[in-house]
């Protein structure tokens, strides 16, 4: 199914207000899964409002609390969640590490309270948008095997960064820290086919490539091996352990036990270039890296070398221009949405 | 070689001095290379003396400069090292970013003017020892292809990362962003070995297990592909970009062309925990999951799960009282240094 995104933000906006939040919230998440949608990431889009409205129903999330700052110096804030809505709760952290960003040069906001927040791309590009580097991270609930274990431990912990351009469309790269997003073995399993090596192992330890197993008798192995689960620890401290979020074994999953608030924490992080180098300076050495990767010498049948993000912004300015292609599953989610809250689907997504 | 550390650091200041450096400055250098030998990091520790005096003699480093502060505000700080000895700017650069994260929670410093300043993790480290969170990176000379492209382009640009906890030793991480340290590519090759998959390929861009061809006619590719190329153009970004030191493919070998100052850049960020939580909350919070990695159920046959930098801490210790076991190819290097500067290596490292 083809959308405009004006429609598609407009039906989502207009489902949480008839779910009983506040208006100016609505827009604000709207906003974060809108774009993330334009820019073709649909596993983390519009797709999850059904869920997290659910979370709100059955009392994971609260429709009316706020998110409030608990703590603060000149270069860092906590800010509890209060298990409202995590894209209201994420993007009002990344405003603050800007603003203190834009005073001391570089600023860390944590948060406790908060469940699923979508693409952690979308927090490290609102600082990319006002000039500033981002980054944007997460704990996640228990889905992947530490080195030697064979049980879940950590969560997928995906890292999100975005530095400006002179052009506007930032470089930005949005990863989970695991071999594979967990999407991606939903998919596989979906459509019966099996997954590569090297992305699960069953409850004894051994690998699989059976996506049936997941997620009940297996679990996801950290990219790149012992590299990848030690930057899931990092993303676990940052955003958990030092926020008072819950952490590894104790964080519930968003997507199963939609009654229990997950308390997930996520940290924030804005550096202002422009404190350190003067702006036309970091836009012609960044112009010149960008040309440089460019213009490197290719593979055979390699057309193009992208930057970090290029792919994205590419989608995202062609579906601006020509709508957002849906995939089967967001079109679902969406109809479920629209059928408990009575609404007429067909008047927004024409 | 089996060494007492008391003596190799002997040795290194002496030869130091001897070669006309401050002494305080040799000891900080000498304090950067055994502390990272005592971890078993011999690639990167006292091994690498005799090629940074090298740089000295001939041009590419100077020996009687200093690194100097050239820009700061509250939260950064950005300094010059002015081709001085590379273990000191960086020192000081991280010292400097502790003492700003004090008062503002966190902060970043950028080096330029720098050269190749061991191993990241010890900055890190350093950090960690005073209780707050540290990461160390380095942008390097180009050896690593980006995903489609088949020349040397990025370097192996390393990230470090170090959290403290109460019984002193840091969990921390110390990872090149390829998909192995090139020091492993060059052990295979004076070994004759074929290397695994994935890690090299050739000047058509086609997959090679021949080491023999690094680095003349191939490149190590990103650790996790696009995941690992995305980290390493954040780091040549925070470490040079911004910095004003050279970038990409402007970089020059540090063990090649001698004669040429190599202008690297370098990042360091301090986060101070304290202010955040207090530090008794932090350190259980920290031993909670410390206790709960070595405690999972593990594969058979593995006998410990080990933390990030786990396994370096207990080299440490061990050869703290033991003695540090040297590889060949450090002692090759330390006999070079005392025969070109006339000292007695037998005195020191008996």
């Amino acid at each position: 199914m083809k959308v405009k995104h004006e429609l598609l933000r407009a039906f989502c906006v207009d489902a949480m207000v008839k779910f009983d939040m506040d208006k100016s919230d609505a827009e604000t998440t709207a906003d974060v899964m809108v774009t993330t949608d334009l820019m073709g990431i649909n596993t983390h889009g519009s797709k999850q409002l059904y869920l997290l409205l659910k979370n709100m129903k059955e009392g994971g999330l609260s429709v009316k609390t706020k998110p409030e700052v608990v703590d603060e110096g000149p270069g860092f804030a906590v800010i509890d969640g209060n298990f409202a809505m995590p894209m209201v709760t994420a993007t009002k952290a990344m405003n603050l590490a800007i603003k203190k960003a834009k005073e001391t040069g570089i600023a860390y906001v944590g948060v406790k309270g908060s469940s699923h927040f979508g693409a952690a791309g979308f927090y490290a590009n609102m600082a990319a948008k006002e000039g500033l580097i981002g980054l944007s991270m997460s704990n996640v609930d228990p889905c992947m095997a530490v080195p030697g274990g064979k049980t879940p431990h950590f969560g997928t912990n995906p890292i999100a960064y975005a530095i400006p351009t002179s052009n506007g469309k930032s470089v930005f790269l949005d990863i989970a820290t695991s071999v594979s997003a967990v999407s991606k073995i939903f998919a596989a399993k979906i459509l019966g086919k099996s997954i590569p090596d090297g992305w699960l192992i069953d409850s004894d330890g051994k690998p699989t490539n059976d996506p049936m197993k997941y997620p009940q008798d297996a679990c996801i192995l950290p990219m790149a091996g012992h590299k990848g689960y030690g930057i899931a620890v990092l993303i676990e401290v940052l955003s958990a352990i030092v926020t008072g979020a819950s952490f590894t074994l104790d964080v519930p999953c968003w997507v199963r036990d939609f009654s229990k608030p997950a308390n997930q924490g996520h940290a924030f992080i804005a550096i202002d270039i422009k404190k350190i180098i003067p702006i036309a300076d970091f836009e012609s050495r960044m112009n010149k890296m960008i040309n440089q990767i460019h213009d490197a010498p290719k593979v055979d049948g390699i057309e193009k070398i992208y930057l970090p993000g290029e792919m994205e912004w590419e989608k995202y300015d062609r579906q601006l221009k020509e709508g957002i292609e849906l995939p089967e599953d967001v079109v679902i989610n969406l109809k479920k949405l629209a059928e408990e809250l009575d609404m007429n689907m067909d008047e927004y997504l024409k």
